[in-house]
């Protein structure tokens, strides 16, 4: 199986190489074929699909498998319309590649060039959305990177039929079908992971036990985020009409995304007179509360459940919500920092000063001023396609877009110029002039 | 040993929230105060180190050590003198915190910037040369982190009087002390390697064996380079004066250098009239030669050692050069894939369509057109200073220069927007338009 794996992640590797090289118009063009062959047959993908989803129903039944959901297996035609748009968007992105990101003359005509470029062939590891699979291959297309696929088990009949038209798409357009592979089974995680020579970066997508265990497991990078527990701050100084509002968005809007809260922190000044208030609406939302022995002490301890230590940094994923009771926007940051996971908090008061100083200091990927946490994907940044959320702070922190799976390197232009005559007596010196762009890559 | 280690870590966390929201001239001013105590201590800095020196020296002639040569342990008043003014430059650089990357309007006052703040806490593991603990210090703590070092058993004593001074620097400046800390023995790294919630980057300075070995037992991200394996290709269009001058520059100024070039590319059509020029050019340098069999052919098979394929991607770190005849740019590439290191290549050519496919289609950190491998340097790059070279694609690429210590987070202003508002019927539309800068950071 190792070698195996080691081969295909060969080829693929060579395939990178030709997609990295390619113009983007090339580029674009497979994904909208990719879209036109998925679109045309979508209903045999349809009945792969529901045939694999009825035998892992029938698993669950008998107690099998209790990982994934058959919501979150399943593709209809709604859901294939989706897939299909989305990769026509991902084709109309900005080319992300041969971006000249800075131009430095170091001396005459000596110019050094910092410009974007893919980083090779991509892992993408994930337990269940087969939509996942499309979505993955179109952003990695579209930065110049090939991909490695491994599909949970119960879609790997979806996936494997979807990479096929990935792969057809790509002989279509006269190019490499080996930039797209699938590849199944444990063993083979295991025997991707032990491959950093091939594979440039690892993006596991599904459970926070996934996610941990694949970090845990290789010396290849990681991008991913393994949990999101964020935290909306109610200072003294909050409107809090505005607060409300925002911690409803916050925990209702979809409780199951990583960007929804879990917690909320209240200044102890104002806890009397707000937690009724944020009681009553989030009980008329269906939300089940828990608290701190202060918030309890107001809001009734027959009513609320107590939270242990343990469980603050605890991410429901549900219609339930925690509020602690604290002395100041000191305490807050510091429980944050304690218990947080450095996703995305939020700020809601009217004192400007507080809230900068809350901006500052808090270390997370997105930190908010009368803001829902909610806002933080790559879609409402702006990005137009999301590769994931990185709560990691190397490389790419907080919504990543099609510039997570790009790097860079420089490019130097010269005239036979040697280092020899810039040190020792008599030494020339460095210009270092900061030229300002834009700049067109004048390689691609 | 390991939950001292840990103690510390939590220790050092604690101190990089309070350096991470120094302004820029507090941060300056106790890298100021250090480069004064290390002038006003040079002489018992210097008493330490050399007794310590000598003891390894011992070591030594009894076969008791061979890692590192007494040069890199050895500190004397130039050295000195040179690390205190590599921190006064340092201190003297631009603020690489708090600077406005990207500032979108998503809509009518709700404002996202993206803003360049500190990793958090690094692990700095050496192996010999105690200036580096003095040069990391500064560039960690310029850019608001903190910094845990690890130094090698030879250098122990000296590293602990730097730091203690180091320390003494904060104390003065009313900063807490822990910011810096020193640990030691092979235990610490074990220990220290395994604290990925309180330990943001490590960094290995030293050997290959030191770099390979950190990167497979931690999950914290590592920043370093391995090796380097750089190329000179000579294509048939080239200058042969050129080639001859960079060759020359590229593997003498400095072969210990990881951007010393290690092989060079030599076209079929022009190797029997250059390949006999460069190996006068070479022998006059005290270089000596291996090559390929048509290398060898040219030359003299009795002159030239030969390469076997596993020997191509050696590191020889001194005067040896090894030359290959190639097809084309085709076969020059496909060599350097396959045998380099990532790290830089030059093209020597006048042919600009050949030169700047070389620069599109290799996979380096650095590539370059008629110019020496071993410009690739922070310093002659313009950064003023330099974290090291990192021939990993993710987070930083080639020199690494202060930004390389830096992350960025988001920062959303609004005034109680929600998300539900931009979903479904009736939704509002987001701007995203992108600002035109530069902007301040406010909260700073």
């Amino acid at each position: 199986m190792s070698q195996e794996v080691r081969d295909i992640a060969q080829r693929t590797k060579r395939a990178s190489r030709a997609v990295a090289n390619l113009p983007a118009e090339r580029r674009s063009d497979v994904i909208v074929t990719m879209a036109r062959l998925l679109e045309a047959e979508a209903a045999r993908i349809i009945a792969v699909n529901a045939e694999e989803v009825a035998e892992a129903s029938t698993l669950v039944e008998q107690g099998g498998m209790t990982s994934a959901t058959p919501d979150r297996l399943q593709l209809n035609e709604c859901k294939i319309a989706e897939m299909v748009r989305s990769m026509r968007a991902v084709a109309a992105l900005p080319d992300p590649l041969g971006r000249v990101l800075e131009r430095t003359e170091l001396d005459d005509n000596l110019i050094l060039d910092k410009v974007t470029c893919p980083l090779g062939v991509l892992a993408v590891i994930f337990e269940a959305r087969p939509d996942a699979v499309t979505q993955i291959g179109a952003l990695a297309l579209k930065s110049g990177n090939a991909v490695i696929l491994k599909a949970g088990k119960e879609v790997e009949r979806t996936a494997s039929l979807l990479v096929e038209l990935m792969r057809r798409a790509f002989r279509e357009c006269e190019l490499p079908e080996d930039a797209v592979s699938l590849v199944a089974g444990r063993e083979a995680v295991q025997a991707l992971l032990g491959l950093p020579d091939l594979i440039d970066l690892v993006i596991p997508r599904g459970s926070k036990q996934l996610v941990e265990f694949v970090q845990s497991a290789t010396r290849i990078p990681v991008l991913g985020h393994a949990e999101g527990i964020c935290h909306v701050y109610v200072h003294s100084g909050a409107n809090q009409e505005t607060a409300l509002a925002i911690i409803d968005d916050a925990k209702t809007d979809y409780p199951a995304a990583c960007n929804a809260a879990e917690t909320v922190l209240v200044d102890a000044s104002i806890a009397a007179q707000f937690l009724p208030k944020l009681a009553n609406r989030m009980r008329s939302r269906g939300v089940r509360l828990r608290g701190c022995e202060e918030t309890r002490a107001i809001l009734g301890r027959d009513d609320l459940e107590p939270v242990p230590d343990s469980d603050w940094h605890r991410e429901h994923g549900d219609l339930v919500l925690a509020i602690r009771v604290v002395e100041n926007v000191d305490a807050a940051i510091e429980h944050i920092h304690r218990f947080g996971s450095a996703h995305t908090e939020a700020i809601i008061t009217d004192d400007n000063s507080i809230a900068e100083r809350f901006l500052r200091e808090v270390d997370s990927a997105g930190v908010y001023h009368n803001a829902s946490t909610r806002f933080a994907d790559g879609y409402r940044y702006g990005f137009g396609a999301e590769v994931g959320i990185s709560t990691s702070k190397l490389h790419a922190r907080g919504p990543v877009g099609l510039e997570g799976l790009t790097t860079y390197k420089y490019l130097l232009r010269g005239q036979g110029q040697i280092v020899r005559d810039y040190h020792g007596a008599n030494a020339r010196s460095f210009k270092h002039a900061r030229l300002p762009g834009p700049f067109t890559d004048s390689t691609r």
